[in-house]
Order: structure tokens, then sequence, then C-alpha cells
């Protein structure tokens, strides 16, 4: 999805941010399985959240960074947001 | 919607950023439509994002950001995330 009057690639910033979970996940040596488990998200749709497939909601970003241990702002700057 | 498990209050927090994004719209002196319609999102759901009333998506984030002339993460950091 582009937003192009605001020249914004949604579907960029989502692979980034998929990009920047999944190499969190790995640093702290967390399965895909293990993440999904520990913040009571699908595991299928947090693989679709790891490969940008999914426009995720605030609530799963404050999910997401809590299980990875970090902010949701640093998660974000991981993604170059 | 509190996430035990993860001890999270998202509505708190969905409060937060609702009150950052007012603050820094306030700042650069444009209305809450004049916003809403720079960054094409309904009016009436712009005031419920501001009253914390809506589980904003990623690409919702990415857009408001964009509008208020600020990267996602620092409006996160705004809101204290």
């Amino acid at each position: 999805m582009k937003i192009t009057h605001l020249d914004i690639d949604v579907d960029q910033w989502l692979g980034a941010l998929g990009c920047a979970i999944r190499n969190k996940r790995k640093e702290l040596g967390l399965s895909q399985e293990e993440l999904a488990h520990l913040i009571q998200i699908d595991r299928s749709h947090m693989g679709r959240i790891e490969r940008g497939e999914r426009n995720l909601t605030f609530a799963n970003i404050l999910k997401i960074s809590a299980g990875l241990k970090c902010s949701p702002s640093a998660l974000l700057m991981l993604a170059g947001l």
C-alpha cells in the first residue's frame, strides 16, 4: 500500500519492521513459536508480521516490544523509523 | 484492554499516544480537521484516535507522524513509549 500524497510506502516499512522484530527475536535466542507463545499471538500471525504481511495494530506493537524487552519506540528505530 | 500476562494497559498507552498526537498537532498550529485532511484520515476517526479510543494500525501511525512532520519513533517517545 502506497500513501502517495505523503510519499509513504507502507509495505516497505512493514517489511522493515518485520525484519527488526525477527533480528531482535534472534538476538534474544527466541524461536518464532516461543515469542508468539510469550505474547499470546498466534504463531502463524507472528510469521506474517515478521514477513511484513500484516498491517499490525498498536496493541500488537506494544505486545511484541514487551516480548522483545525493548520499548516500542526503540523497536521502530531498529526498523529505521 | 489489559494484557495482564505482559502487564500492559493498552488503553492507557492509546490515551498517551492520543495526547502526544494532539499536543504535536497544536504545536504545529493545525486543527484536527486540517491534520485529518492532510493525511486523508476521516476527521471523526482522527478525533477518536486523539481521545485514545481507537487501536490504530501501523499504517495510520506512519500517516499521522508524517503529517506531524516527525518520525514514528519520535511520536511514540512523545507518548512515553
